[in-house]
């Protein structure tokens, strides 16, 4: 199973990608591109572990000796990919660089840390530094199938007006609206997001009448889904009805985010965002509206197909009612 | 008990110590350095939250719209600190760099994403990028006090010889020795580690022999600590008796870490590092023997006091016989 996730062509397919991109050299250290390009789910720490992949030469990954073992048995270890292993007394930075020989631009993983960005600035200084996204972001806007809970948002009452509340210890009471934001990652390392609104016994007076705006929005949301449509089009598809209904000023954050090997990533369903949406785009659609309280929002997933758009979350979407 | 986790003076210390070690302003985006300086434990993500500390001029911080409650709700919603909340079609780099103007020289969190380390380098192409901890380094070098275990490793028999093995299902059998490596952040924010080895029965015929030098060695590295010892010396203290006793290429990490509000920081005790300690120092003592099988390790958090060394981990260090 792991041989069908982490296919050994992805590190030939970065490379052609780094190419495609005028991109000398991706460079990776732990996070959702070394995953996805090798299977490494490395730790993020402060001694440099390092995916090297040059256009036109052969990859190399480097790692803290004590760090080998771990590299080893990951599914990266039945890949043909020399590891090479540095000492503690090592300086990786140059080890890299001396590999590298003199790439003119680098692609660095989007989440390097700058105390690595900065140590590469200074080992490698004749190379520009842009970011690895440019090569393997179209690589990794594909579709695909929770080994882990990421998050859950659940905000009642007030908070409701919070988007990204945290969860406190108020208590529920009669009429609260409550809304349940929850993630996770599936064994496969692709991540999940799912957004539904509940009420507590009889919802608060005006709250029906916007909730039925809110879920017309997000119906025509998914409607705009097509290939070639632009992502922001999708933006203004939900953004419309609410703003006729009035409610406008209280839709307070973007459509939408891809959703693949991270929670967040490309294409944003966002103003300003022409992108064109193509088939095996996947990312989601939430719309919401927080009038200082009682704030309701609805998400789902949804791909991109060759003819519109599949939704991958098919709970109800009804608002529910539920007894304490 | 917020307040005086986060005191307020910390944003005026910030600022001083920026203009201390010559940095024009600091960017501090979501981690340790920013939870240090205004409690605010704020999401990593891709969308910008950014605490500006310019060294002459009022600190801000730029956060989503959609952070906006959280960030008032946290300990930094008591500081007299202007938040700039951004729109999702704003830009959230030419804001910051709008409002710092020219500066020379910004020191950027070190684990700031290199996604924003270059979108910085674009809004502020004039200025020097280096790293924030040339500043914030020294401030947080001092000794506090579990709200979240943050890792556990465990490894026996030949997992033993990885330092950073991860669990896997390897049932425990008679002989096994166990290294048990356990941190976890107090409700402080401050981390803690510690190691301890165990044996189920009786250990393996050598194993007690390199177990003593063991144990000797990790003595003669805590009686090494004093304010102006170097790190390396510390190091040093650790490696010669296992050295001594032919176990040298065995030792395969560097001897210890330092510690505070992330689990790896300075002062690092490698050879090569030649900072010399000083009161409040706190870090790791944590030398190691894997001869390719039953690996040993001992691990403590000291702190370096005005006339020696604390020992802040008081569990037994003699290897501890356990039945299953």
């Amino acid at each position: 199973m792991l041989d069908e996730l982490y296919p050994a062509r992805r590190l030939a397919d970065a490379a052609a990608a780094a190419a495609r991109s005028g991109l000398d050299a991706l460079l990776l250290t732990p996070g959702p591109d070394l995953r996805y390009v090798i299977g490494y789910d490395a730790n993020a720490l402060e001694r440099l572990t390092c995916l090297a992949v040059p256009a036109a030469s052969d990859p190399f990954l480097v790692v803290p000796r004590l760090e080998l073992p771990a590299a080893q048995a990951s599914p990266a270890g039945r890949l043909s990919l020399e590891m090479i292993a540095w000492e503690e007394t090592d300086d990786p930075y140059a080890l890299v660089a001396t590999r590298l020989g003199r790439p003119a631009t680098l692609g660095l993983a989007d989440r390097m840390w700058a105390l690595m960005v900065l140590r590469f600035a200074a080992a490698l200084p004749g190379a520009r530094q842009e970011l690895a996204s440019k090569a393997l972001s179209p690589l990794r806007s594909l579709a695909e199938g929770h080994s882990r809970a990421d998050f859950a948002i659940v905000a009642s009452g007030p908070n409701g007006a919070s988007p990204h509340h945290m969860a406190s210890d108020r208590v529920l009471r009669a009429g609260d609206v409550i809304v349940v934001d929850i993630g996770g990652t599936m064994p496969s390392g692709y991540c999940s997001d799912c957004t539904r609104t509940y009420v507590i016994g009889e919802p608060p007076d005006d709250f029906a009448a916007y909730y039925q705006v809110l879920k017309e929005a997000q119906d025509a949301a998914c409607a705009a889904v097509r290939p070639g449509a632009s992502a922001e089009s999708v933006d203004a598809a939900a953004r419309e009805p609410i703003t006729a209904a009035g409610y406008g000023q209280f839709f307070l954050h973007r459509t939408g985010h891809g959703i693949g090997l991270e929670t967040h990533e490309d294409p944003y369903i966002v103003a300003g965002n022409a992108e064109p949406l193509q088939p095996g785009h996947t990312f989601s659609v939430e719309p919401g509206i927080y009038p200082g309280r009682d704030g309701a929002r609805i998400e789902d997933i949804v791909v991109c197909t060759e003819t519109g758009c599949e939704r991958l979350n098919n709970v109800t979407r009804e608002l529910v009612g539920v007894r304490i």
